[in-house]
Parts: structure tokens; sequence; C-alpha cells
């Protein structure tokens, strides 16, 4: 329970408090998407209506799998992060501002292809959204990283150029994924949905324990 | 608040955001089970609409202690977990979103009795999701215990065994009651409450202080 | 992080996943209060209808420091237990159920005094409701002291009697707003209500660092 | 995990209970803000349908931002804090219950807002239960540096003081925004948002490690 959200002393990492907002937040917007699920009304076919549910069960899996993602590369970059201070708590703010606006994308997603119309725009606010989101990340991490004065003094340039590689996919694949989105939906989502691999791509991380550089 | 969510170096158990991330996806899908009861519209016989509402209450009751349950058992298996990779992170995830999506499967259940239609597949739809939570809840198990690289190594091959067994009773008594509800739709869901009891079974349990096993 | 739900060495407190979760599931189901508030549908007459809502925000108040208390008074428990086992685990499993009702039975009773009638049905569920929790609370706090096995070693027989008697304060004043509100609703609720005071009662606690005893 | 909720010895900061409870408070209502946003139902127009919701959009970026600065004040002047008491337990209590209220009224302004009446009842409601807010924040940071029995023993005096300024400013705002929200309302709202650059004001902070004051 240390750390002030002043200290600029570079004596520790961000606050624990800081991780513990961070953390409910993702955690809260995760589960809140299954909100949007609603029982089928008609429970005379009731299988049937379960079935009809398709598009939101899919929406359900893709936004849970892709914050799931973003939350552990949000773990991965703050734990190389050991200088904390306003700007820093205001973009991450910004940031969570994002991730928790995706049950709401999500439900309009969902919405657009239960209707089978509204793809288009749906597909493109989806994609905006977690571009937004994508780019407020990437903004933390330009933050920290500019002179290396925040993250941890250990880094070699090879890694810090390596975490800067893979947080820009996201909002690469973001982008590119509207664009497609914008003449064939359902492929835009693929754009998005291939985020996902990304947790098992072998990568130059970082053991904050040992410094050492692991797979 | 340290351990990377890339760490294989086997020096500490998974990280703490890790756990918190997920004791915060039990906390919020156990808590938002609530939100499938709603007061009855017609205050002028409270009493007895709210008497009608039992198939939810009974749903209520039934899917907190479920989902207690796993909670308890996730817990005990993490115990034993001392190496951490993408992989069980990945698994991990998938684990949580079957536990996020027991709040809607719930409803489901509840909608149907309620209606006194639909049962048979409500509680074939109950069972097979938290069939595939706890078979997602094994694998993890399974990953984690080849060749006993990433448990603790003081863990007996009893202990593990011991573990093996238990964590195996929840799928099975998940596709037993899948069976039998298909033919009497109640009777599955008796299938799926005996798996709270395992709270008290005497299990080879282990200590994470002492390594030593206990009652 | 350490602490399994077995362990039944005496080794050290409750795990900090258990109160991690417990303390979840306490933050979640206050906040949940909130749902229950819907915005007037008329913005025409607006301040009008906000203060139509005045039995939705009395019981959203009352809820909220009842949930508060209570939850004061877990933490005040907890302090005290140093061993931990599955039985305990479940007892606390079924106090947490009746915590996370709580917001479906502050609903009901908003409803009712909404609509000006079945407020004595109301009022009885709602006492009855957290009564059944507080009789929870006061079967995990008998069961841990029972031939003090559970609880710290230097606490005195009178601490222990002074913990027994402040529990038992909380399922006392229930049954009397039961008993109270079966014949004048709102009557009963003012000694649902009494229970808040309670937070400033000059007890005779426990410092959990010192094992002084405190004001 | 240690420190009573009684605990009056001054051995150590609040519990870290109480901590946790304020930020799982605090991430709840900054998430369910989101809740207050509905998908479109005329799926045809989707595009024009997200555009019309504008007045939903600024509601939840306004209010996330101000409950996220009014966390990382909480943060502050927590870190300041090592002699916890019952009364500050309560007030504490309190003022999460102002926290919990927001994303209902948010979703009051959002309302009016959208139907182009009653935006003046909305913005005074919104100031009003911010402003509750706001004074019970600093009636905490009145009771804890009443006499400086509460607050840490390295803290200059100068250093109180500026924190105390500090905290004024969001009541002070707050009345200002209503007052001039009663005659012009969205001029209101941007009394109320003035409040979130305060995150950037270089103020005279408190490093909870070393003691020294940092930028």
């Amino acid at each position: 329970m240390t750390g002030s959200v002043e200290s600029a002393s570079g004596a520790g990492p961000p606050s624990s408090r800081l991780i513990a907002l961070s953390d409910a937040v993702f955690a809260i917007s995760i589960t809140l998407l299954v909100l949007e699920l609603r029982p089928p009304t008609d429970t005379a076919h009731l299988a049937r209506g379960l079935a009809e549910l398709w598009p939101s069960l899919v929406a359900y899996a893709v936004s849970f799998l892709l914050i799931g993602e973003i939350w552990a590369d949000h773990h991965l970059m703050y734990s190389q992060i050991v200088v904390h201070d306003r700007v820093l708590l205001f973009l991450n703010t910004l940031f969570l501002m994002s991730v928790a606006f995706l049950p709401f994308t999500t439900s309009v997603l969902a919405t657009a292809f239960r209707d089978s119309q509204g793809e288009r725009a749906a597909v493109i606010f989806y994609g905006l959204s977690f571009g937004v989101g994508s780019l407020l990340f990437n903004a933390i991490w330009w933050y920290v990283r500019r002179g290396r004065r925040r993250i941890r003094s250990d880094l070699t340039a090879r890694q810090v150029r390596s975490s800067t590689v893979r947080f820009l996919l996201a909002p690469t694949l973001n982008a590119v994924g509207v664009l497609v989105g914008a003449m064939v939906p359902p492929l835009g989502l693929v754009f998005f949905v291939a985020l996902v691999p990304l947790l098992w791509l072998p990568i130059r991380a970082v053991d904050p324990t040992s410094g050492r550089a692991t797979r």
C-alpha cells in the first residue's frame, strides 16, 4: 500500500493501488460482457432460441479474449515501469476509460449481427473503439520509454524495441480491420480476432525478477 | 506486484496480478447472479410473487455454491503451481471466460423452470457450460503437472494423483448430469448440485507453507 | 498469496485470496445497489420524478450502510481468526451468498414502498434475508471460537465474550424488526437501521498488531 | 492483511482491507457507467443512432474522468493517514456511498440531455451529488488533520495546508457549477469538468516513501 500517485522519485514501481484499480476495471469490464446475453423469451423453443444467439456468443468470446490479451500486455508493460507520475496516471485513466467502454461496443456489434443490418457501422465502431484503446496503450509506452527515464534501467535497447514493436501490432491490426470491415464487415472481425494468437507469439520478454530475457 | 506474465524462470508462483484478476472475475460472476432476480411487478400480492420466484432462487443458490466450489479448487490448484507461462495464461483466460458465462446460463435455467417449458434444453445447456469450464480447469492441471515441471517439487506422486482424481470429479458429475437431465431435467440438476458437498470430502491436500499433507 | 484453503496447521491467518474474494463480493454487492435506481422517464418533470424516487433512495442508503457495517464486522472477526479450514470456507461462502442477495432484497423493498402496497411482505422479506445473513455470520464466530482452537491465543475470555455479544446484536435487532414490521412496516425498518450506529459503539476490540485491547 | 478496523494505536496505515474495499467500489462505479449506454434499437440506421447517443457518451467520459480524479485524490489523502479509527471508517463509508451513487446521477444527466428537457434539474442534481461526495471527502481530511493526530508526523504545516487547499477545490467548483447550471445548464457542466485538469496542477505533494516534497 505504499507509493504515492505523485511520487516522482523513481524509488519503486507504480503504486499497488493503481495496479489494483486497473485490474479491477479489466475484470469488471470482461465480466460485464455477459450482461449483453439475455435468455430467449420463447422457452417453448429454447434450444433454437439459444442457437439464434450465436452473434452474441461470438461477440462475447471475441471481446473476452481481446480484453484478456490487452490485460496481459498491460501487465507486461507495467512490469517494466519503475517511475510513475501524474501524466502516466492520466494516460492510464484514459486507457481504462476505453477498456470499460468495450462491453457497450460488444453489445452494439452483437445487436447488428443479430438483426442482420448495420454490421458495417458496428464493425467500424468496434474497431475504432478498440483502436483508440490501443493507441492510448501505446501512448503510455512511448511516454515511459522516452529517454528511458521511467522504465527499468536493466532493459537492453533490443528488449525495449521488442516491446515497442509488439505493442504496435494492436493498433495496426485494428486499422486494417476497420478498413477491411468497411468493405466486408465479417472479414474485418477476423483482423481483430487475429490479435489473440499474439498471446503465444515467441517474444523477447523481460523477467522482472531476474532481469534476464526469457522466451 | 512482482512476476511477469512471461516469466518462465520458475522463481516463484504465478504473478499476483493473475490471481487478483481471477479472483475478481470469480467475485463479479458470483455477485452478478443476483441481477437475474427481479422484484415481482404485482406488489399487491408480493408474498405470492416472491414465492413464485423459487426457480430463480434455487438457480441462484445452486450456481453460487458451484462457483464458490470452483473458486476453492482454483485456489487449491494455484497454490501448487510455481512456474507460469503464456500457455497457462491463455488456458486460465479461457477458463475465466467459462466462469464469467455462468450468470447467463443460470438465467436461462431459471427462465425455463419459471415458464415450465424448455427445462430439458436449459439443463443440458447449463451442464454443458459448466462441463466446458471444468474441462478447461482440468486442462490447466494436466498442463502444469506434465513432467512435474510447473508444480511444487515437494509434492509427492500420491498428492499429485489425489488432486488429479479430485479435479476429474467435476466433469464426470457434469457429464452424468447432462445425460440424466436429457431424460429427467430436474434429476440432472441433482448431479450438478452433488459437486458442492465435495467441499467437505476429506482430501489429501497440500499445505503450501509447510509442504506437509493435511486433512 | 500464500495459504491453502485446506490448511489446518494454524500457521497463519486465512488465505489472502479468501479475504480478497470476500471483500470483492462486499464491494460488488454494495455498488450494485445503485442499479435499482432508474432515471425518471418523464424528463419534462424531472425534479418531481427524482423526488418521487425517495423510497429507492432511502432503501439505497439503508442497505449501503448496513452492508458497510457487516463488512466492518467481518473485518473485525477475521482479524481474530488464525486457523482456517474447509468448514469455515463453506460457512463463509454461505454467508457471502446472503450478502450478494441484498441488492435484490433492497429492490423488493423499494418497489413495495414506491407502489405503496406490499410493504409488510417486503419488510419481512428484507428482515429475514438480513437475518439469515447475520445468523450465518454468528455461525462462523461460534465455530471458530469453539474450544478457542481457531482464534488468536492472546485473546482474553472477556474479549471473546465482547465479540460474541456484539455479533449477536444484528440477528436480535433483525428479529425484533421483523416482528414489529409485520405489524407496522415502516417501524420495522427503524430496527434494521438501528444497527448502523453500532459502528460507533465503544467496544472492547482487539488490536491485531499489538494484541492490546483498544477502544 | 493486518490492521483492525478498531485499531487506534497509530502503529500503521489504515488496513489494507479498507483500501481494497474503497478501490473496488471506485472500480465498480467507474465501470458500471457503461451500463447506461444502450445500443440503438434501430440497426437499419446504426451510425446515426450511435451519433445521437452523444449526450450519453459525453456523460460517460465526464463522469469517468471525475471519478478517476476523485480516486487519485483519495489515494493521495490516504497515503498521508497513519491512524485509523471507527469515525474515519464511517466517514469513508458515507463517502463511498456517494461514489457508488454516481452511475445513477450520470444516467439522469444523459437522459435529460437526450430528451432535450429537464437539463436544469439534471445538472443541479448531478452537481449536488458530486458536491456531497466532495464535502464528505473534505470531512475525512479535516477529521484526520485535526491536531495532526492521524496524519504522518513528518508532514510540514505547509504540506498539510497544500492538501487542504487542493481538496477544497472540488466542492468550490461544484458549488459554482450548480449555481451557473441553474441558469445555463450546459455551462454548469463546464465547471464540473474543470476539475479534471487538476490532475496536472503542479502540487506540493508528499512522497510516502521518502517524506520529501515532490512536484
